[in-house]
């Protein structure tokens, strides 16, 4: 290949604050991409942009470049409009589940590419593979054939979109450079708008749970990938939403599954209701649908394009899911209030009873989890149930018991409630 | 292997402006030699050392890590004292060649573990082999046996000397992280001190020519290398020396064979005389000689030692060296004074004219090189020679001369003369 650039004066333009032009930053993306910029390398400008930061035109260069790294979607054949959602993830965020079919009731096409989970962030695949004989890896003609006819879709992302990314995701994972803002931000926007949608509503979340604690940081993140999208021509929000407390009172697989269908069907925690019709609300809003969500939960729409989906993917929506082997009720040791309940150590909890994975090669057990009773503000009593863990080994409630130590605390009446303020802090775009 | 860290931890605890443990270091150094921390996890550490640096007791761990991990040269069963120099090297630095028979010739051991060139920056070894029969490669045996009887060896440095540093320096090569003070005083000093010396001198050079052009960095990482000396209990100097002009009148490699010959003969360039007897005064102080080592080179005595040491290796010292093909001489284009004459430039040229190489492998055209006629401040005649190019193929002088496009000047009486200041600027320890 032609050389027009030196990968070591590229790293040392990083190392010294400096800033990478376009051609540069092309360049860079194709080069590493064909192996011809090696892995140590990259990992040396990765670590100089975490340090040194980028500006905003090299941020968008760098998505464009890793965008031009593989294949685009295309939606224009369809005959409807696309809207679409990202998640940074969280504790208990099933979202994804019960926002699909319901945005699609409205006649939107909603292309969801997800991914598995990694660590203590679940991953909207596993969940949906809960339910027998759901498929996540459909043909490109299925995959736009189910946009066309039920309107949403969940299916794993190919590999063709933005390979740069996977690369450049796998290096980052193994060298510390993971929580980069400007990595973060091209990783996510790349794949987003590869796959060629025409909305994108973001959910990024901040709190103890989040992948982004702090508030600033994640506004900041929420910001920038705001920017690439208009950048990008695509419409696009961002809702920055409070991870301090697990989302719902379900944290695993099939029991999310089964808290999503509560919500389809007009029930379910306030918080997920709250947090799936806000960011519906968005999705529509920018794919022109000028409606209110809210009662498309009640009157039963949403629930048939759930069951539509779900069917159209393999899977039988009436299918018992499945439960865990062993369970185990934590009980309140006083009377009092719950005070706090951290949603980043019940997390690790459900992970360590098998509903997440440490390796990309492990399998997740989909009955695995835990069930919670109670949310921070509850009145209990002495001996009432607090959650209940899940697992298929009961050795394993030993570990999730060592993540949860001081995750939760039961205090006095009048005492202050862990205060996670709004669900919805702000909206950004 | 036992795993007590997580290599990811350690980057984040450098990304993040921590201090790594001497244990943190140890095993970081340890698994990095045996192939168990990646290269692209060591380039993301260099790189986050190179921008948030490293503290004292840091530098020391890393140094001594190092060391660690290879063997250690033990001279303990000579009969005589071993003081050793290292010079971070410049344009036309052909001191060791003088200055180990010099210092030799008091009876003390000069174990000189030199390197070949790569870029503008020649290498000892690569002069030495100018000389027809000369050999670096020397067993421990015959190493040692040449330290007690002639006194000084200039040898190539095994691999087993501290294989960490060339794995490192390999690394660092490639990733833009060569320039870190912390990494530089680690490499070198790793070397020096499993190399076993009693006594250093290092001559850390600054300006146009050098490694390190600025001399505020050049004295910072002259004192982290003194303490890290003093710290592993060896006898330490340093003097900061100017290389902001070529070091005395030949740059190449037979033709500072033939300057060093000069020097050894009583003669020579003053810069070249001046800057081997300050070593060699500090050499003798540090391994407890208290004599002038001047007259050793009018009186015949370094060069008795230059001529046992050259055969005792194998070398003729009274064969008649390479020399170049074609020469072109560059004439004064106008009468004046010399008032500019860059070291760095000429190191380019000679380098393109042949006598350096680009890569490892490429080989060194021994002949080839760059003689000057005039240094700053010399009176010329327009039609005076200023200096003679030498390659093996002519079509190498129109590379050189690009190299030298504004590299000298000839100006006007009572114009402003480059000035480097002293050769010698500070003696630090």
């Amino acid at each position: 290949m032609v050389e027009p650039f030196d990968v070591v004066d590229l790293i040392k333009v990083k190392r010294d604050r400096g800033s990478l032009s376009t051609p540069q930053i092309d360049w860079l993306i194709d080069a590493y991409t064909r192996g011809y910029v090696a892995d140590e390398q990259m990992s040396a400008m990765t670590m100089a942009i975490f340090l040194n930061g980028m500006g905003r035109n090299e941020i968008r260069d760098l998505t464009m470049a890793m965008i031009a790294s593989g294949e685009r979607l295309d939606f224009s054949g369809l005959s409807k409009r696309t809207t679409d959602k990202h998640s940074t993830g969280g504790v208990g965020d099933k979202i994804t589940l019960p926002l699909a079919p319901l945005v699609a009731s409205f006649g939107v096409a909603v292309p969801q590419l997800s991914g598995r989970g990694l660590g203590h962030t679940g991953g909207t695949l596993d969940k949906l593979e809960s339910i027998p004989g759901w498929r996540a890896d459909l043909t490109n003609d299925e995959f736009m054939a189910q946009l066309e006819s039920v309107g949403a879709v969940i299916s794993a992302a190919g590999s063709g979109l933005a390979p740069a990314d996977g690369k450049l995701y796998a290096l980052r994972d193994i060298t510390g450079t993971v929580e980069a803002i400007p990595l973060i931000a091209s990783s996510i926007m790349s794949k987003k708008i590869a796959e060629g949608t025409g909305a994108l509503v973001l959910d990024v979340k901040f709190g103890s749970g989040a992948f982004m604690q702090d508030p600033a940081r994640a506004r900041e993140l929420a910001e920038t990938m705001v920017a690439l999208g208009q950048d990008a021509g695509v419409a696009i929000r961002a809702l920055l939403t409070n991870m301090n407390v697990p989302l719902g009172l379900a944290i695993g697989n099939a029991n999310e599954v089964r808290e999503s269908v509560e919500v389809l069907a007009g029930g379910g925690p306030a918080d997920v209701v709250e947090l799936t019709v806000a960011l519906a609300r968005e999705m529509l809003e920018l794919a022109g649908v000028d409606e209110d969500p809210a009662p498309a939960l009640r009157d039963g729409r949403a629930m048939d394009t759930w069951r539509a989906m779900i069917r159209a993917q393999g899977g039988d929506p009436d299918a018992t899911l499945p439960t865990p082997r062993e369970t185990e009720v934590v009980r309140a040791d006083r009377d009092g209030v719950v005070v706090e309940l951290q949603a980043l150590p019940f997390g690790i909890a459900a992970w360590r009873l098998g509903a997440g994975r440490a390796r990309k090669q492990d399998p997740v057990l989909h009955g695995a989890g835990i069930d919670l009773h109670v949310k921070p503000g509850a009145v209990v009593r002495a001996g009432d149930p607090l959650f209940t863990l899940g697992a298929d080994d009961p050795a394993r409630f030993a570990r999730a018991h060592e993540a949860l130590e001081g995750a939760y605390r039961i205090g006095d009446a009048g005492e202050t409630v862990q205060d996670g303020g709004p669900l919805i802090a702000a909206r950004i775009g």
